[in-house]
């Protein structure tokens, strides 16, 4: 039996509901600007740059974009998950009452944030989480969903097999499951994060215009990674009354893009398998999540980005916003930085006014271990000079270093 | 010719007045707050932790600490070395004009932080800026000094080639040396840092009691790391008429610990040579900042760190604060971390109501490939486990990963 509160309907102010439920819980993440990242990405790239790419020959785009960026990597647990989850949590409390969600408890099946955002939601009202997790997950994993007092299954490391000891686990216990993204609560929950946005750089804005600086009032888009899309839905039904655009950003590795294929070929992509080191981010969509990513009026555009994208604005946030983020995190910003058609469109739309866009930042819960894999490759002695240097990481942009 | 401003007394009104120069030219650095680290903090190390150590067989210090870290690797050049050279230049203006600088103009044989703070500085007056650095520095620094529109000029590595250097342009240009440490305009320049972590720490506590939170008003004590000592001498001194003690902390790879050595022996140790990773303080104190320093009513006490406890701290500041930092940014966290002599001299002075802490994080200039060479000898299976559990990464203290 997944999550069985009544459906709230998938607008904005079921969102805003959302919000009032979980505000106690969470925190109030900042919202972050970087003068260097802002002119990188309103700088257009060098025709090198684009040579291997399918842009290549082509005119490099020329879009004024200012960024605005939402840490949830400062968020509680380390990234957004707590969204959804205290959410789901919270409408499990209202509908059925606290005494019999402690009786039952909650299950999942992920081993990753959301496993963590669960435990954390259901400790903090005293609920039994069950978290099921492959017999091959790291020790340091299953000790850290252990140490958030979170009961620890054991499973084959198939969905089948995984699926099988979720089933055992409610027989067993009542538990009731909370899926990690396909569910329209934990969508309305991801989705706060969007009425925040919006809200924090208005105020940003208004503080600015009060120091007489001029400048448009507000967002003009939003992007975000997409995984499961509980995420970029939530945000996109937040936002869909409002003027501001919402894109999605995805990674191309191994057929990752599976939203932006599914949107092209009209037919949700339903399996995935791509190890992209935007690990966040290898689920396909879910049937409810589809139906909003797959639908132009909430998110009018999937855009995809390469390994090596992804690792370049990794580097460039971690060495000039001195932000701590996981690669999932910056799949958004890769793709204003390095994705042609994206800046294209840019450019085209918003014309020498140009665009405020919000950029999320997902999480950040990644090592200096992982890190050190993933820029492994990297480090040859002529690309550790390349990265060092005063250029973006893919040699083309000179800008002061100047962080904040 | 050294900065030759006439001198302003080393009090917390001088500092006062510093920060009216640089204000305009600097971030409003944020304060930040972290639960799972005051909670480190505050949990006793193991005595397993201690056995290797001088403290081996003692029984672990248990005291109260609630941090308060001040980020400066958010700071413009991403080091809080730009309060010096802005407070420094705009001294020379004030007392030269700005034509007679613009004339003239500067130099400093720094390569690090201090050149680029320098640069910056420089030209945001339009003054030229000369920077003196050995021929085998790394293109990448040589190309981002020149990014900053600096003149660099070549010397070898010794200090004595290097100040030769620096004569010759002095003659050739009447550039005025203005020095990265040792000097009473740096040092008050510096010295911004502690009126803003007083007055931010008050305004924050301040929110709290609002909230209905209890607790203490303000802080109680800061520490920072003490490389050349400008940074330390000029909090002390803009502290010194509060109840705020101040603490330094310093690296004890192979001599680091210099300005500790030479107070407890009663003489200025003035040549150290250490590759301790805390890159940024292998310099001794100088003959200004080690009055202020060495002087109890200045600087209560210092404490140094091994490269292990840095390691430790860094790891925990990037991937549970999720803040991007150099390894010389973390030795006041350290410190109060690891050092028991630190440690027990808190939990004696504090008593049970603890001690708010302000913990300066000094700059955040450092790469992914400096990361990667520094944790390489770390990343062994078992290592890598230790490393990425719930515990501390001495494996010593559990505790919930919550950032913020």
């Amino acid at each position: 039996m997944s999550q069985n509160t009544s459906s709230r309907p998938l607008t904005r102010a079921s969102v805003i509901g959302a919000h009032e439920i979980i505000k106690p819980h969470i925190h109030r993440t900042p919202i972050l600007t970087n003068t260097t990242l802002s002119t990188l990405a309103s700088t257009p790239q060098t025709p090198q740059a684009l040579e291997k790419t399918q842009w290549a020959g082509q005119t490099p785009a020329n879009p004024t974009i200012r960024l605005f960026f939402k840490a949830e990597n400062f968020q509680r647990i380390g990234a957004f998950k707590v969204r959804g989850a205290f959410h789901a949590v919270g409408r499990l409390i209202e509908e059925l009452g606290v005494e019999e969600v402690r009786r039952r408890g909650v299950v999942t099946h992920s081993s990753g944030n959301h496993a963590q955002a669960l435990s954390l939601a259901a400790r903090t009202f005293s609920i039994p989480a069950h978290i099921v997790m492959p017999t091959i997950s790291t020790p340091s994993k299953i000790a850290g969903t252990q140490a958030q007092k979170a009961h620890v299954h054991f499973s084959g490391s198939t969905s089948v097999e995984r699926e099988a000891v979720v089933a055992e686990v409610q027989r067993e216990t009542g538990a009731i499951l909370v899926p990690p993204y396909d569910h329209p609560d934990i969508m309305l929950g991801q989705g706060t994060m969007g009425i925040e946005i919006e809200k924090e750089v208005e105020e940003l804005l208004a503080a600015d215009a009060e120091l007489g600086r001029k400048g448009k009032a507000g967002l003009d888009a939003v992007i975000a990674p997409c995984g499961g899309g509980g995420m970029l839905s939530g945000i996109s039904i937040a936002l869909e009354p409002t003027s501001i655009r919402v894109f999605g950003a995805e990674p191309s590795f191994e057929g990752g893009d599976d939203a932006r294929r599914g949107v092209e070929a009209g037919e949700r992509v339903t399996s995935v398998k791509t190890l992209t080191i935007a690990d966040g981010l290898r689920t396909p969509l879910g049937e409810h999540t589809w139906k909003i990513v797959s639908d132009k009026k909430y998110v009018e555009g999937l855009y995809a980005v390469t390994e090596q994208n992804i690792k370049d604005a990794m580097k460039l946030v971690l060495e000039r916003m001195k932000c701590f983020v996981e690669p999932s995190a910056v799949v958004g910003l890769a793709t204003i930085l390095y994705n042609e058609d994206f800046r294209k469109m840019v450019e085209k739309e918003a014309g020498d006014e140009g665009w405020n866009i919000g950029v999320v930042f997902s999480g950040g819960n990644t090592t200096i271990e992982a890190i050190t894999k993933i820029f492994a490759s990297d480090v040859t002695e002529k690309q550790a000079e390349r990265h060092e240097g005063v250029l973006g990481s893919d040699g083309r942009r000179q800008v002061e270093n100047v962080a904040g």
